[in-house]
């Protein structure tokens, strides 16, 4: 029998699981980088795939050994021996076999109605794939994890068979039975009562496999622990098929946190946020702003009177502190918020303004004009900060343009000559008294603008090239509207200090790019005129 | 005391602690909007706003007493009145009363360090407050709920004051007491003792208000109404500050569907998808696709093997039947699935394709290669059969480009005359042997191709006027390459039968905005000739 001692086991499946989400598709490359980072938060097993499904995943397994791992063990995924099929000549078990490492997890069927319909085969068979491909592995050194496939709908619907099939399993040798809420229905009332049941006939320590069709995957999968499972799977972010598994980024500080046990340790759980945030980039999804622990509106406050309560002492409205994952404590200023906000904001920047001042108030009332036009200075506090300085009275333009024009020229490979799509931005600017006129080419009709800003500038401001853009985001307000809808530009840079972000709003995408670019480099060179002065 | 009979109750509050959320901000024609929506999905309250607290609030408040609604009670919100004054002479009460409203909800504090920090009152005089509200309040005949915020971490703290502020609530005659777990830290297990606990002591009807900090919004709910609470207090889509409102999407049909208790009804329980987009819509967030229950994901296969066992028979591996909540299954392409997926869809469209011919795998490895680039067909379902047609063999081109050429001009209000942006594009196209040359402004320039395009078309094709666009939407695919990235640009449009969806990609805005507005026109072209033969 396995000894797990005293630690919650975290076994991720973002690389094979989380990958099965809507949007969501890895390169080798992804995956590696994914790995590393996960690593570093300290989970115990990472599943990087299932060898036997495709080229990808096998590539991934060469190299992955080559990664330098903290903690986390490897672990690759795949179903049972086929049905009829010996384990030594089955495809997938051998792919298994080769992708070399420490840790396996196979599934089998634990549902009779799937075993007959599904796999088309018998009751008996069913157990025998399970118990030859537990021993198969359990031969060749592997530490084995035997995943239940829909394990609680399996028990609802025939309780003995489904224990019948965790006991081949553990009679097998495996090191872990993890029983999976394959559809994600249950509710964890449900989960609390079969588990008991389970650990009545099965020594072999426990794990859950949560999915979030119910919204209930974290609850469900908290209440098997409560329950004495010592292992859990899910995906950072709660990736996966349909409604994803259970967010490893909610599981985690609810078990260290608030049920005081331990898994990853103080110091990772530190790292979670930056993780999270990682995992999403890499994926190319956008992050959720308002995801549990790790979002940036996590610990953001809006409504006036918690704003006050939160200046007076933060444990007032926030459950933990932001710290302990990782994150950050944010005041959102809007139309909803009192003076209050706007002064928590001014005085994070050091600028003198007091809650019943005029300027205040005029400030408070432009803020939320804008707003009611579309902007939204949540995302883009150098935007907001400008706005701040300038009622304060700092001057924050660095040149003035006279005109700018873009020119977009397609032209199809129409049987003679080649494809041409072609972007060039002339643009006529002026600081202080000299007038600069020039133009560029770009890839699309933004970046043209973005070089020919940039070339137009350089000879004034050389320190330019040290700031870059990070991220271009836009959003089509009302899309209702078609192609004319207003669309909102949000634009994150950076240089060696830090990373700021500005927006532009307006019906004509290069305008809201326009003021969305300008701010950046305004707020750039605003703060280093600052720091020379 | 009241008699609630057999039902849960469900409060909406989305258009007052759900506009809290980072992000969202509605007009009184947006909330008027979403009050008969909701009101359609049946309720049994709905908070519209806190009239104390601005003046939207009161205008909306004044207005929506001339809605027809079918079942829901309008609900309005305020907190007890200030200490050291008297209530019929505090202006948030006085604006409660004037709200007209059948129901209120008023919040106190239950936490004794609220109540001497932020509040800086005593003890005594809290109470004072809440008794003194409520009696006030039900003498002006309303019916009274009491929401007890921070109700779970205050009964932590100080369980007998925690206690004494619901009796003073209790015996001033509340109809309702709402039990707030405001900073959404707790467990479920913490709820079911804490309620159990409060039973003993108060005899009111009780109700739950849970946040999502932990992500346990939804299973707190749930354990609340175990242990015998009977109004659940949520917002649509978990709208709300920080992380969010107990969920109303989830919390309804796992009460129904998996509790089997009373709430909505099972014919308004499969409007739950149509409400929760339109909120979505109205609110303008963009819909979460994994959303349980209601998201475009929910009920979305992806992994072969999943189809292959879905298309035998559902129940494998769904957890309800989409249909009760008004969702439907999907089958999603992409590189996971197999070539199952693709004839799931082929069979959808009516195409012959078998599983094993060689064009279902050239068509199966290209749109392989496709989403490599960052195309998206999950997305794009008109782009993706116009695909599977021309693989099929159809002819789907009605025009071919010979040349379009966009110019931005922006001259800024520089002291001397007005400020200047204008977008012109100039196209010129060739339906079978003629030419046709136009030109046209726009909004921006991805208008402006829109409106030649159109231009140029309809003197061919007058059927193009049935057509428009209804959503327009631009994804920066990979943020870190600036303005140079690769943007999708997905565009849905619609006549008189229905919606379809296209997709563009390139570096160029222009470029993907054509190919997708092409698409577009194209499937229409198509559809309507095919009818035609």
């Amino acid at each position: 029998m396995k000894d797990v001692g005293d630690l919650i086991y975290i076994y991720d499946t973002t690389l094979r699981d989380g990958t099965q989400a809507e949007g969501i598709s890895l390169t080798v490359e992804d995956k590696l980088k994914i790995t590393s980072k996960i690593d570093e938060l300290g989970v115990h097993y990472i599943e990087g795939g299932w060898p036997g499904s495709n080229p990808k995943d096998l590539e991934y397994f060469k190299r992955v050994k080559e990664l330098p791992l903290k903690q986390a063990k490897i672990s690759a995924f795949s179903s049972t021996r086929r049905a009829g099929c010996r384990v030594e000549e089955d495809t997938n078990i051998k792919a298994l076999l080769e992708a070399e490492t420490p840790v396996v997890a196979i599934f089998g069927k634990t549902w009779d109605y799937h075993v007959t319909m599904a796999l088309k085969t018998t009751l008996q068979e069913n157990i025998n794939m399970i118990k030859d491909t537990v021993c198969y592995l359990k031969k060749h050194g592997r530490e084995v994890i035997y995943d239940a496939e829909q394990f609680f709908d399996g028990f609802k619907a025939n309780p003995d068979y489904a224990l019948a099939t965790l006991k081949a399993a553990a009679e097998a040798g495996a090191d872990w039975i993890v029983l999976c809420d394959t559809n994600g229905g249950c509710l964890p009332e449900e989960i609390e009562r079969i588990i008991n049941r389970v650990q009545e006939e099965i020594k072999t320590p426990l794990g859950i496999h949560a999915h979030n069709d119910a919204e209930l995957a974290v609850a469900n999968s908290l209440a098997a622990v409560k329950c004495g499972a010592r292992q859990v799977q899910g995906c950072i972010n709660g990736f996966g098929e349909r409604c994803g598994n259970a967010n490893l980024c909610s599981v985690i500080p609810n078990l260290q946190l608030k049920m005081g046990l331990s898994t990853i340790g103080d110091l990772s759980l530190k790292r979670l946020t930056e993780v999270s945030r990682y995992v999403s980039e890499i994926a190319n999804m956008n992050p959720m702003n308002n995801q549990p622990f790790v979002g940036a509106s996590a610990f953001a406050h809006k409504a006036g009177i918690h704003v006050s309560a939160i200046l007076k002492d933060p444990v007032t409205y926030e459950h933990i502190n932001p710290e302990l994952v990782g994150n950050r404590r944010r005041v959102l200023v809007s139309e909803l918020a009192g003076a209050s906000n706007i002064l928590f904001k001014a005085r994070e920047l050091g600028l003198d303004l007091t809650k019943d001042s005029e300027s205040t108030r005029r400030l408070s009332s432009e803020i939320k004009e804008l707003e009611h036009k579309g902007y939204q200075f949540e995302g883009a506090e150098a935007s907001l900060e400008l706005l701040l300085q300038r009622s304060a009275g700092q001057k924050a333009e660095f040149f003035t343009l006279e005109s700018l024009k873009i020119l977009v020229e397609k032209r199809p490979a129409n049987g003679n000559g080649e494809e041409l799509i072609n972007s060039e931005a002339m643009i006529k600017l002026r600081v202080g008294d000299q007038v600069m006129h020039t133009a560029a080419e770009g890839d699309g009709p933004v970046n043209a603008v973005d070089n020919a800003l940039r070339k137009a500038l350089e000879g004034f401001y050389p320190s330019l090239k040290e700031m870059h853009l990070v991220d271009y985001k836009v959003r089509v307000l009302d899309g209702k509207d078609g192609t004319r809808a207003k669309v909102r530009v949000l634009i994150e840079s950076a240089d060696s200090e830090g990373t700021w972000s500005t927006v532009g709003l307006s019906e004509n995408i290069i305008e809201a790019s326009w003021q969305a670019l300008t701010d950046s480099m305004n707020y750039f060179l605003l703060r280093r005129r600052n720091k020379k002065t």
